[in-house]
């Protein structure tokens, strides 16, 4: 009764532990939910009453127009004809997946990545080739072995700020990164969610901006830097792409919500909103602070980690050689939540490794979660 | 480089004309756009800041309550569990061609049928199988023995103020469809955008309230009564279903935009909801009546057509067994715009047959048009 690709259909297993994180009393480093409190405030006064009217696919002019110009300033010299606005970025997925993957299309991904991409590229059949992280970008040698061996139709890659690892690429790792590209003429999906959420000095030209050749699609989002609830995010691409996605995007749903582009808008092109990404930046920061602090104190013993330059998230891999995800439940049980390390990678292996998001709870909360969690796993592992 | 499917991909020929057709001099029944001035006033007063994080996949319950409500009215018993909100219906058959078609998977389609469900199962690999319209509805005999010899994995109806043959389904056709997807046990997709739409009495029960065992999906829109811009639209279906459009909704674009949400909930529970309605049933009728008379004056010599009792569309056959393909550029060389019969059908076949859309030009302009096009089609017949 079913297409064929159902069987490949997975629920979201973040969207399932938020499910249990949202109940008041839990301490959820689980998500990556951006915190209430720092949003800035929407603001539908003056809405024109045109924009009730059906849309353009693409969206609307001035959003591109206002996107070009902040891709420009970050290196990436586009038009808004370049641009097409998405209902939130995992739509970009969703359309990037129909134009590229057939059943059994090789697709390199990081190791670990963003667990939904995943999700969505297995949806339509893709084979995953996996390339492992270092602290500085991809593992170059692995990388250039896959791209000759494997001929990815894609390369999906998160390098600044990367979901889960947190690891920013450097400057040479970035050009490296472009000039194979470039040399094996492999599209380039370059997803930077979280580019703003800046703390420590960092390379972040986008590494489409250094390719020659080589297709490439850039995704970007305003839900972590303003208001997620509104599902406004972009696109931008190589020209010769752009008539495809184009027709997806209408394809899939005729185009994004005018009300929210013009509220994000009005927002972006604010006198305000560089004050806004300026506090944003100084909250998650010291929340980022905050955590490191905790997990110095709690699991210096337990787990190693970097601490991220940027973006949402803690990555740690436990000192010991246990599977992370049988540690949920009894934090969970403790009121506690995180994401175990497994769903992350595109392929199945047991992994000792935990995402912790530190963007969400208080900082009381935090330090409070965080020795919680240590308790957790030294049960957990005296009792082994 | 590209997958397989993206031979399928077609651009949207409605679009096209349409881009031409928002010429302001342009006089447009080629779209289906409801008229600005009957669009009710969108109040963005009192939106909870909460609304601005991430929200559930299936939707805000209290709009899926309403929902549920609304169909439970009509006939169908649902609950807000059985209601899925959509950035827009097309997102709809995006979601139902991903849980239902694999390539070559057999679709029964109405012919003439919605171009844009065409283009959507299509690009997933559909191959359609045809049953033609009646003035009560599809051709009871050829369904039965397509439904039997090809064994369709679901059926997309459009029973009420079809699209774009304005056919409304009489009650012993809905029954007896229903009676038949039951015996056969098939998918049964029903659209309903127009349902609100109707200025004549006629049957409207939805089909899927008479199934007893098929399986079925029912998708129903604000964008025909309210605000299109907005993209809030929704499906009900069979419980077995749910889990899967869930997931498949999560893995498109996380969730529906929540202001949209919270702004068409506002709308659709006021007061003066109930009244718009009336209104716009009104406003419509009468300009389906000018048409209707605009037609009855320009057309009798030149066409055969049914006055439809709701929706937005008229739809001509011409007497003259001619391509009205090739009357489109003379028409909009003479500032009228019009939808010709082809794209409508999901195999390839050559049309004489017209959709015109009463909802969106001016009483006046309709009479104009009318007057144009007829004159448009004389031109091009004597000068054959």
């Amino acid at each position: 009764m079913f297409s064929e690709r159902l069987s490949r259909l997975q629920g979201s297993l973040v969207r399932e532990i938020l499910a249990v994180a949202n109940q008041p009393d839990m301490i959820s480093f689980a998500g990556g939910l951006p915190a209430p409190e720092a949003m800035p405030k929407l603001d539908f006064n003056g809405l024109p009453d045109g924009l009730s009217q059906y849309g353009p696919s693409e969206g609307e002019k001035w959003l591109r127009e206002a996107v070009a110009a902040e891709m420009s300033k970050n290196g990436v010299p586009v038009t808004a004809d370049n641009v097409l606005i998405l209902t939130g970025s995992q739509q970009g997925l969703d359309l990037a997946a129909k134009l590229f993957v057939d059943h059994d299309t090789p697709v390199l991904v990081e190791a670990p990545t963003f667990l939904a991409a995943v999700q969505c590229f297995s949806l339509f059949g893709a084979r995953f080739v996996e390339v492992g992280l270092t602290p500085n970008g991809p593992d170059l040698d692995e990388l250039e072995r896959k791209l000759k061996s494997e001929k990815p139709r894609f390369a999906y890659l998160i390098p600044t700020f990367q979901n889960p690892s947190g690891v920013c690429y450097d400057e040479a790792t970035r050009q490296r990164v472009a000039d194979l590209f470039d040399e094996h003429n492999v599209v380039l999906l370059e997803d930077e969610p979280y580019r703003e959420l800046v703390y420590d000095q960092c390379d972040r030209a986008p590494i489409c901006s250094r390719l020659k050749s080589a297709p490439w699609v850039h995704f970007g989002t305003f839900s972590k830097t303003a208001i997620p609830g509104l599902r406004v995010a972009y696109l931008a691409c190589h020209p010769s792409l752009m008539p495809h996605f184009y027709k997806l995007k209408q394809a899939a749903d005729l185009h994004t919500n005018r009300q929210g582009q013009w509220a994000m808008h009005k927002l972006l092109t604010s006198a305000e909103y560089p004050a806004h990404i300026a506090r944003l930046r100084d909250f998650y920061h010291q929340k980022r602070d905050i955590m490191a602090a905790a997990l110095d104190k709690h699991f210096h013993d337990l787990a190693d980690w970097t601490v991220p330059p940027g973006g949402l998230f803690f990555w740690l891999k436990l000192k010991a050689d246990i599977d992370s995800y049988g540690l949920l439940q009894p934090a969970l049980d403790r009121k506690v939540a995180f994401m175990p390390g497994k769903p992350f990678y595109a392929t199945d292996r047991v992994s000792n490794e935990l995402r912790l998001n530190f963007s969400h709870a208080s900082p009381d909360k935090i330090e409070e979660g965080v020795k919680t969690l240590a308790e957790v796993i030294r049960a957990h592992l005296s009792a082994a």
